[in-house]
């Protein structure tokens, strides 16, 4: 079965943390609570990973085009 | 419920700082008075953050392309 | 209330100068006599400022890909 | 015979490992399970290669504008 | 009175020569004989100015998205 | 007589192997299977080459956002 | 009388051997066969040039959005 990308997208709203990696180096998790077509998201409850250090960011909008990936399987890694 | 990632922009609307980092590292804080699809803002009593460094920069009209999130709540923070 | 990012241009054309912010470092200065929906600008009286270093440059129109931000304010400074 | 290059994808959908090669370096392998005319792609069981590092990272969806490349054939190196 | 960027640059066909500043940090002087909506240039008599040196290079076709900004008042400098 | 420049490539599909030169010094070789109006590629039978080194990698399709020239004079290197 | 851009290209094809300089400081000559809205180009008996270093490339098609610009007259140089 073939799923379109951002279909998947809607199977992790409000549930486990995702993984978003940004061009530059930055990786950010958080609830995916919104998205649209740019791949612009709303990010709930999120923080900002480097390295060790986490730093929470609480509610962030995120422009689609810094986008590399987002993972949605936390729990898996 | 899913919230798309302009939606969020109306509830911070004329209220508490935004934080906004721009690509290359730029960091902006301010009200948000305005934005359009591309993320083009509109920011009154802006802020820009070096560091521990803060210079008052009135209100600025930012490009969406420069932006890479942002963060409604800097109270949490 | 809320104000689209290109309306406030329109509060300023033909007024006081605004600072424009471009990529890669360089700072204008001039009285914004027209705009477009790229933010593409026509800055008479235009300065090129870098650090302490003030050139004149005359009139200049701006193509607006380059455009960090707009600060119309530049007497608050 | 003609093949249109996203027709090309459709053949391994759900079939062997493809690489994906980004920009900026990183190299993905996963199980294809959809893409869309951005080519934004689904991997599953996507694996992150660096060199002789490889690192599990679970299913993604990979933002278009970042592929270089990506190769269908995986057991052919 | 408010003047569309590009409209600027019919007051300008065919006149004085025009400065033309290049992403990474080439500048062009020439005739300016046409332009679109781009801001694809023909530069006439052009010259590639790098500190004190001058080449000249004829006719050139500039694509629009290499320009940072048009300054229409070499004689003013 | 004009060429259009994807017409062009319609002459060497599935021909003599094309040299496509990627932005970032990356250059591959192959045969041309299908293209379409991004310069989206599909290279079968591809090698990467990189100085003296070549590496095979089967099959690609190539981000046409990546390719800087398409050459397909192979033979007359 | 105004020229527009992409119509000087036609007074050149299949002429003189036009020089196209390329973003990242490559630069080509060749025989113009054929270009399109994108400043996508055909070029036959192509040239590249780095210094005092030419090797024959044979027939290309260039991607536009790598161009800086086109000059037509190799022999005013």
């Amino acid at each position: 079965m073939t799923k379109r990308p951002l279909d998947i997208l809607d199977q992790v709203l409000n549930k486990q943390p995702v993984i978003v990696s940004l061009k530059g180096g930055r990786e950010l998790r958080g609830i995916l609570q919104g998205y649209d077509v740019h791949m612009n998201l709303v990010l709930d409850k999120a923080e900002e990973v480097s390295g060790t250090d986490v730093s929470r960011v609480g509610t962030l909008i995120v422009r689609g085009d810094n986008v590399i990936y987002i993972s949605p399987s936390v729990e898996e890694r």
